[in-house]
């Protein structure tokens, strides 16, 4: 079991640190994320994501679960007060358990079976942990994120991704690399975009494809639309002219068969 | 058309005063609420929304487009600053104009034909934009707040609608007045609840008909529950036990016949 360290001043350098990974520079120096709440510790200790820290409030330190996620940590255990937890926290309710986790991105090479989510620079760091979310109630397998995307482990992202950063696997790639990926792959794409006539209900999806969605204010780049077999709408109805990027993405994987 | 007045000071009192409608208290105390950018303000008018206040930044004022809306408004026009234009934006990169709306609250009455959503205690302003703006692209009527929701007219529903806010009629009723204004109706009622083995995909969907949706954490309600004709459910296929509100709205309104 861990060292428990008791800290009660947020001056502290460990706590300037795990509060510096609020800043994408640092997460990708450290290459590690924050995730609150017990739950989602537990989620990602027992999909094998490796715990280099845990912070705890001290009450609740004696809880069979905590102590349980204690004896998992990697690293240091971190006893703190409520003001150190809400300095850290990004919730309203303080959690009374975060934990700092190693990334884990996967090579493109983990890109074979299964449906997999390409995303073409997704901006909004809330919409990609809700599609990441999304993809993992679907069943899919993965989150490809092409060119300059925000930031899977932003607080925002896994906040919202509400434990499922654990369980979809993570792929980034430039859109050149993508291109050239392509090449090799027999996968077939679908591509959501405004440039087609074609509805879609009126393709059947395979089993295992990768759905392309484009940018939030853009839309699918001309280089990804030329890398898919499929390119398809979904109809508006009404005087809104797009769907948010997560509820299109969600519409689109419901619509695939099981 | 209007007088333009020219104000340089973010403490001007009129600016205060639209300032203060970020608070739910001083949009309720008013009856108005505040868009943001030309489109939007555009969409409001043409849409027959009351304009009784325009913000515009003062480079603008030449434009045809702005000077259009200048003549569509029913009060005071502003002329403004970069500074005073930030302190009232929520955008990272404000908008060069702002519209002050009233506010349109249908009664039930207005719940006739075509496809409603009844949202139960919605919480989150972002999701309940997001579910104007779906309910909108999925050419459904009206969204039917349920008891104690949040505020559709907040900055964060108002941006996530996308201009739908001036499409889509809101209704606001206690759970109460829903149950008794259910039994003089005769509209089909859908639920999506963990409490059933429906998969939503077996039902078919009436023409005019209401979707209820639960809370974000809690789910649809008991009493609502027994308001419904079926209960649905959408597979979960992952780890995941549930999708983003906004997100489930979608499939949901999407799995319905045009």
């Amino acid at each position: 079991m861990s060292l428990i360290t008791t800290i009660t001043s947020s001056a502290n350098p460990q706590i300037k640190k795990i509060k510096s990974l609020e800043l994408r520079k640092y997460r990708k120096e450290y290459g590690v994320f924050l995730s609150e709440g017990l739950r989602s510790v537990i989620e990602g200790v027992s999909l094998g994501f490796h715990l280099e820290q845990l912070i705890v409030h001290h009450d609740s330190l004696g809880r069979a679960d905590v102590q349980k996620m204690i004896s998992s940590c990697k690293g240091a255990v971190l006893s703190v007060n409520d003001s150190v937890l809400s300095k850290l926290s990004h919730k309203d309710n303080p959690q009374t358990v975060l934990g700092v986790f190693r990334q884990k991105i996967s090579m493109a090479s983990a890109i074979q079976n299964g449906i997999w989510v390409g995303l073409d620079q997704v901006r909004d760091p809330g919409n990609l942990g809700t599609i990441i979310r999304t993809v993992d109630a679907a069943g899919g397998q993965g989150v490809i994120l092409i060119g300059a995307c925000c930031d899977p482990y932003a607080p925002e992202s896994v906040r919202a991704s509400m434990g499922s950063i654990f369980n979809v696997a993570l792929v980034s790639m430039t859109e050149e690399s993508f291109m050239d990926w392509r090449k090799t792959s027999s996968l077939e794409i679908v591509g959501t975009a405004l440039q087609t006539d074609t509805d879609y209900t009126s393709i059947s999806y395979k089993k295992d494809m990768i759905l392309l969605m484009g940018n939030e204010q853009a839309g699918l780049s001309e280089t990804l639309r030329g890398a898919c077999n499929h390119l398809v709408k979904m109809p508006m109805r009404g005087r809104a002219d797009s769907l948010n990027l997560a509820v299109a993405t969600g519409v689109m994987l419901y619509a695939m068969p099981d």
